[in-house]
């Protein structure tokens, strides 16, 4: 514990520019010297040939000169700056529980890089690209010790490509940048009410009726599980049974509890379909299609969702509940997990161990199986005393926009989990954050996902202790930078969302509110009930981050300004910057909504926003002369404006406006 | 041309929102009404079945559904509301000179698109996303009638992959992007002296020795090839020979005129290294080597380079001399003339038309040769005359980072071509951009080329008569957006370039400065004398745009105020901002800058351009307050003016500084 506190202080003490690590490592310990980085740099393994490590070095190289403007192209009569030894390749493919750890000691002369697997020597590049700083006329690596290896063995993303398709560049961009934080597991949801997302060839109308012609092919879905495996990760797909499944029964009526017709869902929400418990023609339906699916992902564990069951039409068919009665099965509970028991068998002897949603927990399923929580800590903590393994997802679900303080501050030992026992903490795995996908289409779902992902990778990679909020803001922010240089989008697609609300014209009035406003979750989103699958997503809720970097900044700035107004002149000067650029922009807004045309476009909604924000900006401007003269606000004036930003706090075309958050730190006078 | 003058005229007022078209259309009527886009929109091809046309449709319709926001899923019960009707496929093959034209109609029940052939079609379908306009809640189609056709079938664009590196993502993204702006040629410079980048079998040490390891398989150009195909674009695959043939040489120095042996060219400018061209082995090589790389390239037209053959090594070698003499060769221009004709036989054996640069131009090759001109018109029209056909790339040199209006305003029947006969013309067969790279790596080359090739596609495609430079700026900056939707990088990388000079921290402050600067060409760069292939392409000459579009928006401004200065407050109000901007901006660089860490980082030398930047802003604003008052400046500010304007027009830190226009145009009264 007190080695970790003291890594975070060196790391920011000891270099001249903080290198931006995240996930920290377990050990840091700062060295005298830095190694150069320039043309001549070069990576090599100098352990046991290993045509995959190999190549993953290169790729490495080829992204740290992408990182940093050099051209490194492997000049023959280099000697390597880094050094790969990996003891041993490790499992062919990615195995839960492997030894994951590595070191790294960098000095002037170069850097050595040692790892018991591949798992390990590929986080210990990630490690080495994180340290790589801005110097004079160039880049260089400080001089330095690390240990470093995951508190948790499962670290996980699911990505939903079942309810707004999400084509193969945005699954393995984000595999590149999960590999950048040292997550391990994509939980590729798969299946949905909106849409079946894989080739099948033996039951081919899964797709062609239910995926509007967009799925993964066979040969796709091998590509991306190799893409993963070359970067440590494991792929366990999820196929959500027996409810979620309407697109299955569009081709397949039959499996269905009632007759159909079906047709794709296109309203989000829970649909009651589901699949028909007292017919063996759907267990040998999923007998057949787990052989096939089971072949095409390697991963031991096999996800089948099970989550949201709607009992009712199971309630209401005769057929179902006469099954019922003859099974002893007393409500839908338990009938699904009779449902699950069959499923169970199924995968087991195809050598997979079953997954699902909480839902799936019943004492009848054998101990081996995985329950994975996203109703809370305590149905976490239920299934590890009974003996289950799990993993959390409760507190992870990255489509409600939460920030990332928020994710930070929910471990998966916290909560009910602190009460068990060791043997039964031991059977948390880790954690899997949830990137639902309702609210979010391809264009916008890295941003969805990232940077807020990295300091969930850190809460499930680094030691409980590090849970300094501000230290991992600053270094998220750097590494969502960085992040860029993987190729995933959250950065790239702002502006052109912003501009397309434009028609094609600059947009800075509408990014200067888009940086003050933060988009909504989930939540409130299904709550407004307008949205379906053929809903346009290009609103200015759609491009907003779910955070705003800079409003975080301000508030920062201004609680320190709250508490020594003369003695905080740099950040006094950003907050009247940004107060009064503020109070600047609604009038070129308007012209710009203006100039859109009468009435419409995407701009007309957001008229009020704007005018508040300026509103906010003049307030702040008020406040920040007050405090530097040394004066209380009027009474008058703090009533007036409380009462203005509680009216503001109420979101509008579906943004919170965050621009209050620091007004009202001012007006608290530093009280956060 | 007064029906073209028109059409320009009815696009600004007769659409609520102008369509950004680039190329203009030759016939372009409005007419009443306008097609909605929603989730329902559909387009299909309704002639008979081609595969490869429905599958550009389908392409076509997920870049809308991207560049609108609308998801378009195809639904089965939806009616088509963009029909395609192809009255032939056409040429499997994109082929020279062929029916390349198209009418499009948009009624407020849908769009009829009808061409002759599937190059008529993809042009067509590019048409209709331009005219796609934001509209209230939504986007539309105005209703328009469009005829049109192309005014040169060759429409070119050169990429040099061999300098540096272009990987295979590069060339697939900017094929998109040329696709849409009707370009139909891709000319892909592939060897060099710094490089040899495709894959050989037949002579693998070509790219093993060659390449530092950076080539294309065969599988990836023929992967290429059937890309460009499917969008319309011919492949005009270019080895540049006798000359700038340094990389054939580190795998096979016995091709060479002097033994050798021979290294990969790190350093840019011509290289004295040729081919000797008096061994039969040499046309032995290039026979088996042709046989290989023409069955590669389906397009007739086959590249030889044939530039800047340095003679010295000619003159030097002893064989090369007695060779001469033998074969009555006076010269060493005499010597690639021979050199060239049974190069040209060897290709002619193969079914291969042979394309070189200028200096292949001999009366001793055959009429059927093109040559493309890089040295200027007059050899153009030269080539004409002579009865060759020829294409101009002299004035559409992209990596000279000239304004887009330079480039506009060179026609390739203007100059010399001018005045020949009307069948020395119609030798004229268009033109070619040329991206070369030595100033330009894989990150920053597609803001090399975009947007500022379309304004050279436009000058090919459109009738000559469209010229007017503030039209195509107005639609260039339009399109510019547009063509991110196609995947094209040349906005996209400007942020993370720019962040990179930061650490990785917010870059604001540079963004500012970046604004206002241009980067230097190749002439400049060239003559710092300071670069190789080894040199770290990342410093603000490398971020900034070769045109800053906020400049010109100032000048522009400036302009308006400067002639009408009570008349003209939007303008007046724009460029107050942004001198104001400047003026506050340098005390956050230093900031910044001091930040960075002592006398280092990319920020050091920038320091004097920002404190000019700063000193613009506040001359502007002075300026601005004495047009507005109805003063005359005073003299002795205007001559101190003057002489630090002079003193800036210097380049620094190899860009320059555009910043200074705009408050020329002030100082000077509006005279641009």
């Amino acid at each position: 514990m007190l080695r970790l506190a003291l890594s975070i202080t060196l790391i920011s003490s000891a270099f001249a520019a903080a290198p931006a690590l995240m996930p920290l490592p377990v050990t840091l310990r700062p060295a005298t010297g830095k190694l150069t980085l320039d043309a001549t740099f070069k990576a090599a393994l100098v352990s046991a040939p290993d045509a995959r490590l190999d190549a993953a070095i290169g790729r490495f190289v080829v992204r740290l000169s992408r990182q940093t403007g050099i051209p490194m192209l492997g000049l023959k009569d280099a000697t390597p700056k880094l050094r790969v030894a990996c003891a041993a390749a490790g499992n062919d493919y990615p195995t839960l529980g492997e030894d994951e750890s590595y070191t790294l000691d960098v000095t002037s002369d170069g850097a050595l890089l040692k790892a018991p697997t591949r798992a390990g020597a590929l986080h210990g590049l990630e490690t080495f690209g994180q340290l790589v700083t801005l110097a004079q006329d160039g880049f260089e690596v400080p001089a330095v010790h690390i240990e470093d290896n995951p508190r948790f063995p499962w670290r996980g993303l699911m990505l939903d490509s079942a309810r707004h398709w999400m084509p193969l560049e945005v699954v393995k961009r984000n595999l590149d940048a999960m590999a950048a934080v040292k997550l391990n597991v994509f939980h590729w949801h798969l299946s949905e009410d909106q849409g079946f997302r894989v080739e099948s060839k033996r039951f081919p109308k899964l797709q062609q009726e239910g995926s509007d012609g967009l799925f993964y092919t066979q040969d796709e879905i091998s590509g991306v599980v190799a893409y993963a495996r070359d970067r440590g990760i494991r792929v366990v797909p999820e196929f959500d049974i027996p409810g979620h499944t309407t697109a299955w029964l569009v081709g397949y009526p039959e499996l269905g509890t009632i007759p159909g017709p079906y047709e794709i869902g296109r309203k989000w929400g829970v649909y009651e379909n589901a699949l028909d418990p007292s017919r063996e023609e759907t267990y040998a339906f999923l007998d057949a299609f787990f052989e096939e699916m089971t072949a095409l992902f390697p991963d031991p564990y096999f996800h089948i969702g099970g989550d949201e069951v709607v009992a009712r039409q199971w309630n209401a068919s005769a057929r179902v509940q006469a099954f019922a009665k003859q099974n002893n099965l007393k409500d839908a509970h338990a009938i699904q997990a009779y449902f699950n028991q069959r499923v169970q068998k199924l995968l087991q002897k195809r050598g997979k161990i079953l997954i699902g949603w909480d839902e799936v927990l019943h004492p009848d399923l054998p101990r081996d199986i995985v329950v994975q929580s996203w109703r809370g800590q305590k149905s976490l903590a239920e299934a590890a005393t009974q003996g289950y393994r799990g993993i959390l997802s409760w507190g992870y679900y990255l489509d409600h926009l939460s920030p990332a303080a928020f994710h930070y501050g929910v471990d998966p030992m916290s909560g009910d989990a602190d009460k068990l026992a060791p043997e039964e903490k031991s059977r948390i795995l880790g954690g899997e954050m949830c990137m639902w996908s309702e609210y979010t289409t391809a264009e916008m779902v890295d941003s969805r996902i990232w940077p807020r992902a990295a300091a969930i990778a850190e809460r499930l990679w680094s030691p409980a202790a590090t849970r300094d909020v501000d230290s991992m803001y600053a270094r998220m922010e750097s590494v969502s930078r960085l992040l860029e240089w993987t190729g995933v989008q959250h950065r790239a697609n702002y502006a052109p969302m912003l501009e397309r609300m434009m028609g094609g014209r600059p947009a800075e009035p509408l990014r200067v509110l888009a940086d003050a406003v933060e988009g909504l979750g989930l939540g409130p989103r299904a709550r407004a009930g307008k949205y379906t699958s053929l809903t346009p997503m290009n609103r200015l809720a759609d491009a907003a981050r779910p955070e705003s970097e800079s409003v975080r900044a301000m508030e920062t700035a201004a609680a320190k300004v709250a508490a020594d107004p003369k003695g905080s002149p740099a950040e006094a000067a950003l907050l009247r910057r940004e107060f009064a650029r503020w109070a600047a922009n609604d009038a070129r807004f308007r012209e710009l909504a203006a100039e859109s045309g009468p009435g419409g476009t995407p701009l007309a909604e957001l008229q009020p926003l704007s005018r508040d924000l300026a509103a906010l900006g003049n307030a702040g401007l008020k406040l920040l002369d007050a405090l530097e003269k040394g004066q209380t606000p009027a009474a008058a004036f703090v009533a007036e404006q409380t009462k203005e930003i509680t009216r503001m706090e109420r979101p509008a075309a579906e943004v919170n406006l965050a621009a209050i958050r620091p007004v009202k730190v001012l007006l608290k006078g530093g009280k956060k």
